[in-house]
């Protein structure tokens, strides 16, 4: 048996979860946003509690699921020979976009709180998808220093790497973590408020956004599986590359 | 600076972050402790809302805190060296009474619900909570099976030695995410009540649990960044010791 799981390519091991990963992330996104439709009203952007939908449909897309797939490029098969700067590239720009719609999805729900005069930052969903966003923020920035432009010395970005990944993977735990309480928080506000069936009494709206957070575990689940099974194998030992200036003599 | 750093000793590094995980894991068990005292009234075993206080002090004990103790004992730098076994079984040992003490929190919650008449399992804290306690007992009796008792073929513990690691990091990740679902919940519905300060307001206690989330939060990181920094070296060669009889020739 062993040998038959030995046998299965690493390629081919590979593309099967992220495909299942990429399934995974797709529905996610369509439930946040259907939950919106169906329950809430749809969107706009005027201050109102549709206005107020962008903001898990942003958050959630941008903060879980294009950043678990930006996490996981480097373990692509074909990002493991030839030139690393093109997928450099491209992980600096999928998380750019991620960052950019996180802050989006934040100034909503921040209008959403001024328009309603619902106070700011109160609750520990806030602190925890605000702690993940601003670490977003601050992982990007040094990133982008210490990895894309040609400053950093070889020996600085050898000591931040390990650190780099390692805020990479804390950051997507902690932006699942704060869907899981946003999720949590808007469906007892949802569905314990007046004219409304209670949450305990799990209604359809109750079992679909439950089933949503459940999805978005499995998808947690199967980033973080493929980025421990998947080694990263540098096509040049690691002293070697650390010492070329990327962005000059990379590609 | 690389030098200055890599002349840090691994062991006073680890020592260093354990003392840290530890204060921050006995400050987090206080709080708690002191949030169900201070503003629920205490403890008591009878169905009250004192009975349901043990709930997140027990899931937060053994889940988060216990549980994340457990996790990094093969990075304690004297299980390094000499037999593995004594190792094992205070790993074993140490999520056997976190799961024990984490099974005790969940009769705690349903028989408060049960005596107050609310459904259980509606909430997506409850799903994700009880996914960690089943994928924890699953997790602690097939690593029972696989590495202390003498039955599992080497093969199969060298398959399984991965999947046991991976999932020891996905509990420890789904139980953190549930305890904040279940401290947000808690301030949701105390605090949102009828005579109490709204949890908007941000009274003492919605502070305090923030906080506690935040402490929790601290202790996940710590515990991640030791599992991630700290890499355990096997005493022997790893496909030499998968081929001893643990439980016989370890010793």
């Amino acid at each position: 048996m062993e040998q038959k799981m030995a046998k299965m390519r690493p390629a081919a091991r590979f593309y099967l979860l992220y495909s299942w990963s990429l399934l995974l992330g797709f529905i996610c996104v369509l439930s946040v946003v259907y939950w919106s439709y169906k329950w809430h009203g749809g969107f706009a952007w005027d201050g109102t509690l549709q206005h107020f939908n962008w903001h898990p449909v942003l958050m959630v897309t941008s903060l879980v699921i294009l950043y678990g797939n930006a996490i996981i490029i480097y373990r692509i098969p074909s990002s493991q020979s030839g030139s690393k700067l093109p997928w450099k590239i491209l992980h600096a720009g999928v998380t750019l976009v991620a960052l950019l719609m996180s802050v989006v999805g934040l100034v909503a729900v921040f209008m959403f709180h001024a328009q309603s005069k619902i106070p700011h930052l109160y609750s520990l969903h806030s602190w925890v998808g605000l702690s993940a966003v601003i670490l977003f923020a601050c992982q990007w920035l040094s990133g982008f220093m210490s990895f894309l432009l040609p400053f950093a010395p070889p020996w600085f970005r050898r000591l931040y790497k390990p650190i780099h990944v390692y805020y990479g993977m804390a950051i997507f735990i902690l932006s699942l973590a704060a869907s899981f309480i946003g999720i949590n928080e808007k469906l007892i506000f949802s569905l314990n408020g007046k004219n409304s069936t209670s949450y305990s009494l799990l209604p359809p709206e109750g079992q679909f956004a439950n089933v949503l957070g459940m999805l978005l575990m499995g998808f947690g689940f199967t980033v973080m599986w493929i980025l421990n099974s998947v080694q990263r194998q540098p096509s040049v030992p690691e002293h070697t590359e650390d010492r070329q200036p990327l962005l000059e003599g990379d590609d």
